[in-house]
Order: C-alpha cells, then structure tokens, then sequence
C-alpha cells in the first residue's frame, strides 16, 4: 500500500476533479507493475496497472494481488467500471485503502468484487489514502469547493512586524511544502493586500518547474487597477490569462471607467458576472458577508474548480472567519517571536467566548519542516 | 549512555545545585551496576555506580566500562575526585557524555584518566547529557540564576478567552509534563493575577506524591494582601511557609499596616530585604525595571537558589519581556483558535521591528504531547 501511495501523490494535483489514486499488481512478493489516474479523460489507477502488467504477460498465481488506494468504481460512467476490468484480468485478490467517499457508491464494489470470487482486504492504511484527495472528498460529500486557508506565522502567531516585514517566517523545506500544496488545490488565492504589499507569483514551484492554476485576487475596493498595477507578476507573467479579480457587483462603473469598455461579460450564475477587458478577468460577485461566498462557491462550481488554496494576510483572514468561510487551515508556524500586540495576525475575527468553545481543527495533521512545524485540519465538519 | 541517561533522569530535581548525573557500568555487554547523583551532601553518580559494582564482586575484565553523563570531577572539593574513584576501580574504560560545563574544568578529567591508561570516549550523546542540566550549566556557566517562562498558548498565542477562561488549552500530557519541570527547577513562580484568577497550588504533582519547592509570588501592589487572600492554596496548604511574595521596597509600610509588626527582618543583599510576619514572606526588592530583576536575581543566589520556572498571564510576562529576563521560554502549543485580537497574550513587550529580528529560540527542542506540542530553548546566549 505504501507503493500505491506513492503512485498516487504522484498523481496529486493532476486529476481534477477526478481523485488522485495510485495502485501496484504484486507478484510472489514483489511489485510487477503500477499506475495511477491519468489526467482526465484517462484511465484509472488500476486500469493502468493492469495495463502495464498485462504489457508484462500477465503472470497470475496466487500470490498475484492488485493494490489500490481508493475502492475501485463499480457504476458504468465515462468508462466501463473498474470492477469489471479487474474481474477481466483474472486476479482474485484486492487491497484496497479508503472506501469510495460518494455516500451514493460507497463500499459497493466490495460485494460486486467477493461475489465473483476476488478476495477484498479494505481499510488498509485508509486514513493516509483519504488525506491523499482532501479536494475530491469534501466536494463529493458536500457538494462544496474546498476553501483552504494557509497562513505562516511566528510562535505568537503573527504574520509581519508591525512595519510590515513578513520575509520569511518560514524557513526553505516549509516553504518548498507549500509550494506542492499550490500544485495540488485546483486553484490558488490572496486578497489585494498581499496582492499590492507583496508581488506574488501564486504559482506553483516545484523541483520539475513551475506552473499556475487559476489565481484569485480578492479585491473589494480594486486596488489591483492602482498605477502600475500592470507590472504586478499576477497580471504580466506567462500565466497572467489565470488571474481573477474577484470584487463586488458594484465596482462594475469603476472597471468599465478603467477599461473604457467591456470586451466580454457572461453570467456564471445569477449572483456572479464574469467581465474580461484589457486582458483581465473579473468576477463581480453579489451580496456582502456569507453570501458573497455562497455566491463565489456557486460560481467556482460552475467552472469546475473544486478546491481553493488561499493564502493571506490579516485582512481577507479576519472576513474568512467573520463570515465562517474557511473549510480547512494550514499553520505553518516558525519558533520566533514578535512580541507585538500591534503586529498583523490573520487570526481574529470569531471570538471565542470560553476556552472550551476555542475553534479545534480535525484530523490533524502535525508535520515538522526543518525548524517549523506545519498544523493542518478541518475547521467544518465534513 | 541511553541508560546512564535513565538514571540521570531519576535524580533531576533532587540535587540542586549540583547537575544531575546517571552512570552504568557495563560488563560483557551487561548494565551490572547503576548509579546517580545523590542529594547534597551525596556521593556522586560514578561513585555510586563503582560502589554497587563493588558490592557485586567488581567483575572486571577488558569489556568492563564505565558510562557516565557528565566528565568526572577531577579536583579535590567536598569528597576526592572521581577520576580517582574510578583510576582506583581498575576499570579502564569510560564513556562520557557532556563535558564539564565549567570552563575552569572543562575537559580536564580527559588526559588524566588517558594518562593513566584508561580509554575514554568523549561526546556520546552530548546533546541529551547537555539537556539534563540546563539549570546548572546556566549558572556555572554565567554566575545567574536561570529564569524559565512557561506559557500554555493556543495556536494564535492566547493564554485565555476575552473573558478570562483559561481552562484548560492543553491536554493531560502536557500538564504532566509541565509537573516534570516544575519538578526539575529548585522554584517555582507566577504572578498576583493568576494567583487571585486561578488560585494555583504551584507544587509538582508526580504520580509518586506531590511537593512543593519555594514558590515565587510578584506581586508589586499586593494584592495577595486582599480580603480572603489567607484562603488561597499557596497561603494555606502544608507548604505555605515556602511561599515568598516579592514586591517593592516602597510596600514595606502597606505590610506593617496589614500585619500590625513585622516579625523578622534580614538583608539578603544590599538591595532586597526579607521580611516575615503574620505567617507569610516578602521580599522587598529596591529598584524598578531591568534592576529590579537583577537584585532578584542576586538574592536568589544568597538563598542558593539556581533556576526559577515562571507559569504567567499576560502581565507578569510582558514585564518580563520588556526587561529582558527571560533566558529560556517553554511554549506548551494546543491546536485550537481563540480569534480573538482582544484575548490575553504572554507575547507582548519587546516589538521586534523586522521579522529578521524577531526572538529565535537556540537549542530548540520540539516535543508532541498528545495533541499539543512544546518548543523550548534559549531566550538568550549561554
């Protein structure tokens, strides 16, 4: 399963909005062949396993099991079932890791499977394979994006010193995760603050090369449109057509006084209008508060996007938790100290009365980057 | 060494203000013998080690070693030396973990023993020796006492809710834990808000029995003195009479018009007078700011006391901060939220003006405890 894994991270941030899945066939102990989800439209993990190791003539004996992170579909969608393809193949034994988080499939072609005579084991290492595809699972399940909320702070948890010197918090390995957590979300956010303060690239760099996915900027009051604006790496780089403002519906005036004229305006929904001019998109969102992000989420569906990585300083975080948008929480935290109770933090905005009811992440995750330490969880409930 | 470590364990607390140390001897591959450092005036670990061997025949041949935490002492004090205990032992090998951490000895004990024939090895698990003694090499090390900040914070630094509620932000663990090093320090601390918010025992609580060691109360306007201050536990308990209220010297009249006569006066340095009256203890510091911590300090000495371990609100460690008297921090970190700009924080006082400049912690050790986590290490250089 651990070879399966590996397959299947290897996937990660490829497959969407489909789960990255990785499986290995093991033959007299040793692993024969592997494949995980092919970028859409392709195959499926243990399609492609089955693939390579019929390539390989297809030894069979009874040692001879197929491994998979995520229960094989049984229901004819785009493709034929797994299910069927591993029934075809003539192995009758199956490990399996997390059980299909669709409630409507789930755990259904495990009988399929053991009716025809194929030994199942499930549940193997399920809680790593489900952490594999936070993305698929929370959409599957609740039929919501998910918007990801990633911070870096110090011990006190402070995002900058009070004069706004934020370089770095983190040291280089902390730094180099977030970079595979951009690559992984289908798309990656910040407000205009960090926007203006900072000059990000909100891409992706990873050891194999850098990419983007669709960029956000939360920009309430369009400062992006600012003199100089242009120059800015979201709205110049090789990828500048992935970025999106996303504002009010009433700074439609101040977009079309800055472009002179729209080129090209659809509705995403009936609460969100999509504008694109002078080479910028801009998502004109309606409603303030919770509903604004009811409405952006509806809006993110329609275009497919599942998943938002937002990272972010005081301001956006201090309305993400005002109005209870934030599903998942990256902390990455340095052992320092500012020692400011001026200093910006992004954590505010949801006061808790009593200790006991102080926000508790689920599913935590503690990981260690060099000096700094990486808390993730859930703060909604799946 | 991990053995020897083990025992060295045992004894921390108990040997104040000699470093706790734990020796084994090994003989064919066998621990046959174990000892650690007694209480003053006790035998130290390595003698003790030898006697338990000797009480078993001292089997020696060429496999017998010594292993020992700390270099062997290697002048005439108290008791003759160990490096002549063990030459006299006829064992011939000795593995040694930290060096003495007083540079007049330091390394002396090495080309003595080697000298007379006996192969030492130096710097086993150095690291680990070092950290059994952070009290003693302190103050061998600087002449000062050693002043321990000890917080329990939420993941955005808070010590409590808005409201006060401070119950509880970390789990059993890491309370334990925090007994074990209420434990090790020679005293124990906290200021005049949390004694009248919490009402704390200040003593460790081990699973083989409670103690407590002299207990520390700042308390700069005297606010213990309050109606119904006799009832609270540090007041009252079995240990009482080890408690010491510090606050300034303009307090002494507040005290004589609160007791009716003062019992008992003493100087224990130009700078701090001791007064005891009506069951309780006052220090009466002279001096305001970065002084007043140094007279602390230096009668803190005259009472032989090397470490003070601080459990603070945001008051007391503000101070602390601004003062700079903090040389080692223990954050004991709980996954949860308060979100809460107006939430009490011990992280306040010294602003640090570039992230580049914010307080880094040297020798940091990271630990889990259950689901929360402590970062430890040095506040200031050794």
């Amino acid at each position: 399963m651990r070879e399966a894994l590996a397959e299947a991270r290897l996937a990660r941030g490829w497959t969407h909005p489909n789960p990255a899945v990785g499986s290995v066939i093991v033959h007299q102990g040793q692993v024969v062949a592997r494949g995980r989800t092919q970028p859409p439209p392709g195959r499926h993990a243990e399609k492609e396993a089955i693939a390579r190791w019929q390539e390989l003539g297809a030894p069979l004996d009874d040692s001879t099991t197929l491994v998979v992170t995520l229960e094989p579909c049984c229901t004819h969608g785009r493709t034929p079932p797994c299910t069927e393809a591993i029934l075809a193949s003539g192995i009758r034994r199956v490990i399996v890791g997390s059980v299909d988080p669709n409630p409507v499939h789930a755990g259904r072609a495990f009988p399929q499977l053991r009716e025809a005579g194929v030994e199942v084991i499930e549940g193997v290492l399920a809680e790593a394979c489900d952490d594999l595809n936070l993305v698929f699972n929370h959409w599957i399940q609740t039929g919501d994006p998910l918007i990801a909320l990633k911070v870096a702070v110090t011990l006190d948890g402070k995002t900058a010193t009070r004069t706004g010197d934020s370089k770095w918090i983190t040291g280089t390995e902390a730094r180099a995760d977030v970079h595979r957590w951009r690559h992984y979300f289908p798309a990656i956010g910040t407000g205009a603050g960090t926007l203006l303060q900072d000059n990000p690239q909100l891409t992706a760099r990873l050891p194999e090369g850098a990419h983007a996915h669709p960029r956000f900027i939360f920009d309430r009051s369009l400062r992006g449109l600012g003199p100089g604006s242009s120059e800015l790496q979201v709205f110049s780089d090789e990828w500048a057509d992935l970025t999106i403002t996303v504002t009010g519906q009433n700074q439609r005036e101040k977009i079309e006084r800055w472009s002179g004229h729209v080129e090209h305006t659809e509705h995403l929904t009936d609460e969100v209008r999509l504008l694109s001019t002078r080479g910028r998109t801009f998502w004109l969102v309606h409603g303030v508060g919770r509903a604004f992000w009811r409405h952006f989420r509806q809006a993110l569906l329609v275009k497919g996007i599942t998943g938002l990585y937002l990272e972010t300083g005081s301001g956006l975080a201090q309305d993400l938790w005002l109005h209870r948008a934030v599903d998942y929480l990256f902390v990455y935290q340095a052992p320092k100290l500012v020692l400011d109770a001026d200093a910006p933090t992004p954590f505010r905005g949801l006061p808790a009365g009593r200790m006991a009811d102080a926000l508790q992440l689920r599913q935590l995750h503690v990981e260690r980057f060099g000096p700094d330490t990486l808390y993730r969880g859930w703060v909604r409930a799946v």
